[in-house]
């Protein structure tokens, strides 16, 4: 693991994750740019003192020449690093699980894209809401055309916590400070942080590519140097529409994401902070609520269930399947499978798609025009 | 009454909403541009036979004469006969009520404000969803600064009913028709029926005036000869932004009209489908429910309550709502009070206003640009 | 209409819900023991002077003699005089539509079933509940056994508002007063009030008769003279059981009526708080939301509805449904035919037997066991 | 671990929970009666292939043995083996962890109790529902008066599992069998499986102690020897009262948990389904609802958040909140630190009473009356 040191939220979300089902073990990292809260951080994963090394080059290096070397590297570091630290890994024949976005910029991501393809490893993106049973049984009704022709879509992302300028107080700066600079997190803020996320969900669920969008980001806190709050009008392929919003100043909601898709026969609507209950409204019939492990939900969403219904699974869960599907993935590749990476978990091509978004929703909110995707 | 015939939705419910807190009675009206069918619904009405007229002119000519006139004229006609029936009825010294929108075109809307103006004359618009107590909760707490500078809203109002082309049906005709049909309803079809609710109660509840917006409207069913999904960016005169979404082919959807609005302290959220509570989230605690009846309610929404708390009021007491202030109105009007009408309750300029929102929206899906309001 | 005058909660509603639909105006009525306060309240119900009785037995008497006489006789005082108002309408030949329960003691129902038969005149009772179209979809489901046999259920009606001794203080006394006073009210507190009602509700939709039960009545609150806390054990007719709870210091609740019912196949949910959705959890299936006006809804909620899918329609409207069955009933009655009341229309057995109720509930709460129904 | 073996549904939650926070490590096992089935289960926990036992004697043996034994012992057999097991490991010096209930019956509870206090051993029972944050702040609420006094109360566990007689067939037999063979699950079949954490949760969160009962517990599926439907009136130490309700046929349900108490003040209202919200409603001021993770919640929510507001934490969190603070007092207890154990974490006193709930609640069954606890 690269990054994930001491402050870190998402560090040891990917630890927890990594290792719920039993696949995966944590047993080295560079958590850390300095050696010694590396070191801190190694102590606390209850890793051996020799594998919590000062930087990831060292890491990769010394990895390299173990026997019984890490199987692959998580990339948990802000947004800046993940370029560096993904050819790094690849460079050194390790395959590459990384935090989304895949990385700062577009032009990055086209850069990895390359490498990817180049070196034939192994790549996945953590976009952890595409874990949710429920996201997985939404992504099942569309492509089987049970709404009939998709016609809209509203997908949010609302978020309150930089309702404030955290960045600039002391309290909660570590999550705040990258995230708002520009220099570590890239050029979008909330449209690169949580945005991307709305954005993949979209698509995920959907089965539909975006092809224009015409978008309005803005910077409501005072001071701020990234956007904070965004509304994006989208097309997408088969002629539907709609809206896509994520704001980090929407003051009172925790992690308010939320897809509803209309189609021609009925719509769906998933939320997170819910996330075990899929509302499906027929245009011809009562509402109906599919429940997380019902034995009536097709092979997607029952292939994710660790437990019966009614037993909430929460983000640690939808997060393990991505990494279960990982190390699925990995030993199918280690096996020389062909196309051994399961669809469901998104890869390289959702990263570069990600970060597409993030720079024409930039161009277009600077432009006040539509724009081609 | 004008309007309101065999067939009629609306009509009904103004009848109801009128006469439930016992201070206004039905009883003359030209319920059809057939006087067959305008007879017929009189009788169902039961109202004195012969004051069931023909048409609108003939009933304001008769009810000029009589000792026991009416005290006002209700519009509930389609779109088209706004105007003309609005401007006869001030003519014959009749105060309006009508049903929105105020005219079917925005040049008309200029015509009936001067009319008004010019008549003196009490004229009321039933913005139903203003009769909500809740609402009115909403409203005092923006104009109280309860959630600091407002950032941020969304307003949706999304209905599925006409996903289907119902208006080349047999069934369900008569409200399918009129209103996809731009002579009858004006330019607007989703954006004129549900989008000026939608556009009024965002300004009502937030205090601020839109300034400019951008919108895309589309005509989703083949063949309808207006919009029926409209996504619009909107400004307000504050700084703050948001979305308001308007569809009539979001299946599965009844009349899901939701506000949210979100302040620098906190945010509020109501839903015309669930209307007896009020969620306010807090930036620095808990979530909040406000119950309609509560006794910790302010001024304004205590006003409206009928009933204790947990016996929920539903669409027409609402209404009903929007009548008994007019009422208050007329009573207060007629004792030559000054300023007689509630500010609570919708009235020209409102109608001028929403019109005018209509015509901007119109505008800016054309242009595919930023148009000022 | 007896009783309802300056002050009551119920007069007013029984006054909009019998005027709602347009079939029935309030002409006469002796609003109040005091003569004056008869005649306020008759003002403010904009009814003929003349006909705001001092009594009702005055009323009766003068109605009686007028060729446009009333048609029948609202009772809506409190609980002791229900049997002689009623004995004395009846007596007078007028047809009775009683606020709920139907006596004081379950002695004086079964008098007041012997005048009922005696007189053939309708007899209705203004079981609230039963008005909802969703509480009919709920009986009619129960009744086509699309649950299976039922097994279980759980009938709740939660209240808060006599958590303090209202009935020692001087606000909100009203109310408390006679419903605490065992000899304006009868023997049961909270149990007579609101317990019946959920008894009501439970025969109504299962179908099912209660044939014995366990009961547990508290006075929680000090120095009150009637219980306000009820827990009963019910068996019914087919060996189902379950529980019905009633309280009135439930604090927090406003008016927590709430249905469950279990059959072998599924299970449906009615919340009185939101009126205008049915929960139904299949055992082999997903959830349903069955919503009021939905046009897959059975014929008798479908009845039922004034406004389309998405309306919320509430507590006015679920009694107005009531005196509409009422009106139907005489006018039926009036024409002589058999059998004229609807069968949805709650009547002197149901008031019979929720009097029967009270009594076996109050008596085995005193022996601390399970009694006969 | 003891137990888990192929086909449990609680041996890899127990893993799982027990892992999740990086504290403890899953090496040994007698995970099945066969000793090839214990093996394979011990490979598919990537446990050293010498440390899968065949039955728990031989693991407590060999164990003992080693300098690097395991540290404590994990029970999550059929409830049957709870005792002999558990004393098999304090017998041989281990701490023990145990699922609920502690034993299959209230004699055999008595004998574990004295068992474990001559040890001096650590002794946990996994009661789940009490690691979920907002039970902790639902308990923190009571205790520190907030309610008031605290006056009547609801808990229920539904779920619909059972409906169909499962153990008579060969799907899903292993989970149902067990369970409703009172060999080896105890007298008690869904008082003991649910019942048990039903009542838990109630003096968990009340910190009031039942003294009095009465209980109907019933066999609904034909041929069932076991209890699967319960209601149970229950009396408390301070004089509230309320109702206990569990049941396995409750058709369409899932694990219904919920917990409600009334106070003079105000109530509470916590749902297993929806445990991330914790519904208070006051009696003099609008709802609130406090959310898992809010910053504004007490110390004991605080401590066991893992992730930010709005990351929905579920079942295996809630679980592993317990090994955790068993893990905690483990340390505590090796560094010979006075009363070790976290008082959050339900221990022996704990697994007794619920023994002794079970016990009574079926003694009052059968004499159909009130019984003292």
């Amino acid at each position: 693991m690269v990054g994930g040191g001491p402050g870190a939220f998402i560090g040891p979300v990917h630890r927890i994750a990594a290792e719920l089902d039993g696949r995966i073990e944590l047993v080295a990292g560079a958590f850390s740019q300095s050696a010694e809260r590396s070191r801190a951080a190694g102590e606390s994963y209850r890793i051996e003192p020799g594998r919590a090394y000062a930087d990831y080059r060292t890491m990769l290096e010394a990895e390299k020449k173990r026997p019984d070397a890490i199987d692959f590297v998580s990339i948990v570091t802000p947004n800046h690093l993940h370029l560096p630290v993904a050819e790094a890994a690849l460079g050194a024949g390790f395959p590459v699980m990384s935090d989304k976005p895949a990385t700062a910029t577009y032009a990055e991501a086209i850069t990895l894209e390359r490498a990817v393809r180049k070196s034939g490893l192994p790549y996945g993106l953590t976009h952890t809401y595409a874990g949710y049973a429920l996201v997985r049984e939404a992504r099942a009704l569309c492509a089987a055309g049970k709404l009939g022709k998709i016609r809209k879509f509203v997908v949010e992302y609302l978020q309150g916590w930089l309702s404030r300028p955290l960045e600039a107080t002391t309290a909660g700066r570590k999550q705040a400070e990258w995230r708002t600079d520009p220099a570590l997190n890239g050029p979008g803020g909330c449209i690169g942080d949580i945005g991307v996320h709305a954005f993949h969900l979209l698509e995920y669920v959907t089965g539909h590519e975006v092809t224009s969008l015409h978008a309005a980001l803005r910077s409501v806190v005072e001071g701020r140097l990234v956007d904070d709050d965004c509304t994006v009008l989208v097309n997408v392929d088969n002629g539907a529409s709609g809206v896509l919003m994520a704001s980090q100043v929407a003051a009172g909601e925790g992690n308010g994401l939320r897809l509803r898709v209309y189609g021609e026969a009925g719509s769906l609507d998933w939320q997170q902070e819910d996330p075990n209950r899929l509302r499906i409204k027929w245009l011809d019939g009562p509402e109906e609520i599919r429940h997380a492990a019902g034995h009536y939900l097709g092979h997607d969403a029952r292939a994710v269930a660790r437990l019966p219904i009614g037993h909430p699974e929460g983000y640690l869960e939808a997060f393990a399947v991505l990494y279960r599907e990982f190390a699925d993935g990995l030993t199918a590749w280690q096996q020389e499978q062909p196309n051994p990476m399961p669809k469901t978990l998104p890869g390289i091509t959702a990263g570069v798609r990600g970060m597409r978004f993030i720079d024409r929703a930039i161009e277009s909110s600077h432009s006040k025009g539509w724009i081609d995707f």
